[in-house]
């Protein structure tokens, strides 16, 4: 049975909808067979841009799930994944705290990185693991993150294009379940990257300054810590002044409670339609647990044959986003843009073509084989990082905090 | 005919579901018949707890309408109507800088005053108002002013049984046409008046205030002002800090594209449905005027027999709005309060009893009568028109301005 064919068919409907393939992908190995990987596994099978040949994890169950779905072949350490000659590029998908370590070793071993959001938790990490790839000149593409979703790189187009003129103010929110959702103790400790900032607010200042196109300056906040047993920003409002004059209203929240699904016609974060009855699943599901049995429903969600899902329906995205430009605005959705110019609405379909996460797949495919970077550079995302932080920061100080 | 059978079947309809009426309403005079009482009127026709008697406006039309619609009787001055004995409280729904000179008339006159929103241009009019009102002893309340809309000042009583523990923050947003409909000079003019600020920003900045239920004490904000045939704040992004520890973001464009009653259910700020494929009306219909032809056209918006509307099915309300409290999230909307809890969703329907306005009447009622002020007293809203000013500051500044 043919690595493909393993997966079922409306995947291969999808690829079919490409005009021409590439015939060759990026060779890449993973490291850490997680949540985040479970979320990007639908995307991987079925990419032209990459193939995933080789995985490493410390679970025995996660690493014969990639054998399975994957037919690729599994270490038992990442230094034996680093030293498989036909690896070209390796993708971390580890806990944050082990991100920067994994990116400098992967540099040194010639192996290209694309890595999970956050790059790193501390900026002096994320400015290692840059020097480390630039001095090994490998690419270091942050992702997939939500910045790379079809719409987005869509509207970041039609910007360029310039028929709407300059960005001049961005609005965006977001509610979801995240903090809710079960968590390892780090998940939930700021300094070792947990909270919203670092995992979410990743995704948000990424897409608004992708958007914004130019510089953050400044940074005004607050955030929520409000639930004494997971003592960690569960929510932040922030807004953002950028060099360009272009201003962002941030808001997220990992409350389980309202959710912002609501106004994104129940398209769900990862293009999967959700299901509103289901209120209060997450909080429901943590009641009677102790943090061991936490522990261990988290792992539950790793990859696997059964958290397997097929390919979304829709592009993922990260919450309503509206953009005021000079002569129309936008609002950004999964399925389309719809352009509120003066007289007149123009809906702009964003049809998904391959995986959600495909763009992603293609932007290390760029770097690689043509050397085209995409714009979410290890450097450019230490630029995000840096507002996480400032975010932080101002909510502490009460007080603008410039960058 | 009686004042009331002029008016026709479905207002007497809703009036019918009020379990008892009030047998002294206040006897109200009217000073302007703008487009601000185009919009009061309906609900003015059926309200038990206030009777307009009488008005005064510089054109003919206007007060003939009154005297039709109302069965009032008109004034061609502003003395004149001050001096009818009959008449206890004035209603004040002139252009904006007029209401600090009315407002002192009036309280000299010994007659309370119900003034439009925002209170004044100036917080040393303001001030001068609140004296005034304060030395003769008369009431002062600003309104009709969305922060008593029904869904509201519901929200605010859930909030103070205190089940779902404190107001944490607050997102607003309202994306609307408000600049692009016909405006005089000085609605296109800041320093006198103008812009979204006075208008709009009075608005959002009760409620989120009203709901925060602490002071303002600092403010983060930039303005739009992209328009320069309409050079003036045509929206804003603001970030409030109160006292309490809430932060509120609020968002506001009058740039006539994104209509965030696409997030209400197509119902309008008024309560009336509102109709999704009439896009960019406001626009085309300003696109060949001159100046003069605007302004004619505002004019041709005020109160009158065919600009009176019945009364809307719904609730008013002033765009999507969201709190976080400990226990729960709240969204606000024209019918209902949706309550986000940690396990179930709770809709709490906000039925619409007389006209949309009538909980202003029955403020102006509750003290005249029962001597039991709203909290939308003068004083309160100089405190709102504070942080219209702050938000022009910080805008111009950059940085954050303290109150």
């Amino acid at each position: 049975m043919s690595r493909r064919s393993w997966y079922a068919c409306p995947a291969e409907k999808v690829i079919s909808r490409l005009t021409s393939k590439v015939t060759d992908p990026i060779r890449v190995g993973v490291v850490g067979l997680g949540r985040g990987f479970a979320l990007t596994a639908p995307s991987a099978l079925v990419s032209q841009f990459v193939q995933f040949l080789a995985a490493t994890a410390p679970r025995e169950e996660s690493r014969a799930a990639f054998q399975d779905i994957f037919r690729g072949v599994t270490y038992l350490s990442y230094h034996d994944l680093l030293n498989d000659p036909s690896i070209e590029a390796v993708h971390i998908a580890t806990p944050h705290q082990l991100h920067a370590e994994m990116a400098m070793q992967a540099a040194e071993h010639g192996k290209h990185v694309l890595v999970e959001k956050p790059i790193a938790i501390s900026l002096s990490d994320a400015e290692r693991m840059i020097s480390a790839c630039e001095i090994n000149e490998v690419t270091l593409i942050v992702g997939p993150a939500h910045s790379f979703d079809g719409p987005i790189l869509k509207a970041k187009q039609l910007i360029e294009s310039d028929q709407f003129g300059r960005v001049l103010a961005i609005n965006t929110l977001n509610y979801t379940d995240f903090m809710y959702r079960p968590r390892r103790d780090e998940e939930l400790s700021t300094v070792d990257g947990g909270g919203v900032l670092f995992s979410q607010g990743a995704h948000q200042f990424d897409i608004v300054r992708l958007l914004a196109g130019g510089q953050v300056t400044e940074v005004y906040a607050s955030t929520g810590r409000w639930d004494m047993l997971r003592d960690t920003e569960m929510s932040y409002q922030a807004m953002l002044r950028f060099s360009n004059g272009v201003t962002a209203q941030c808001t997220y929240s990992g409350y389980a409670r309202f959710d912002s699904d609501e106004l994104q016609g129940w398209i769900g974060e990862t293009g999967n339609p959700k299901d509103p009855d289901n209120y209060g699943g997450s909080r429901k599901a943590l009641v009677d647990f102790s943090r061991d049995d936490e522990v261990r429903a988290k792992l539950a969600r790793t990859f696997s044959a059964k958290n397997l899902r097929g390919i979304a329906a829709n592009n993922e995205h990260f919450g309503p986003l509206f953009l005021q430009c000079e002569h129309a605005d936008l609002k950004i959705g999964p399925r389309e843009i719809i352009v509120y110019k003066d007289f007149e609405k123009e809906v702009i379909p964003v049809p998904l073509i391959g995986g959600p996460r495909e763009p992603v797949f293609k932007a290390l495919y760029d770097s690689i084989r043509l050397g085209k970077n995409p714009v979410q550079t290890g450097r450019w995302c230490l630029g995000t990082l840096q507002v996480c932080h400032a975010v932080l920061d101002s909510a502490k100080r009460r007080e603008p905090v410039f960058i």
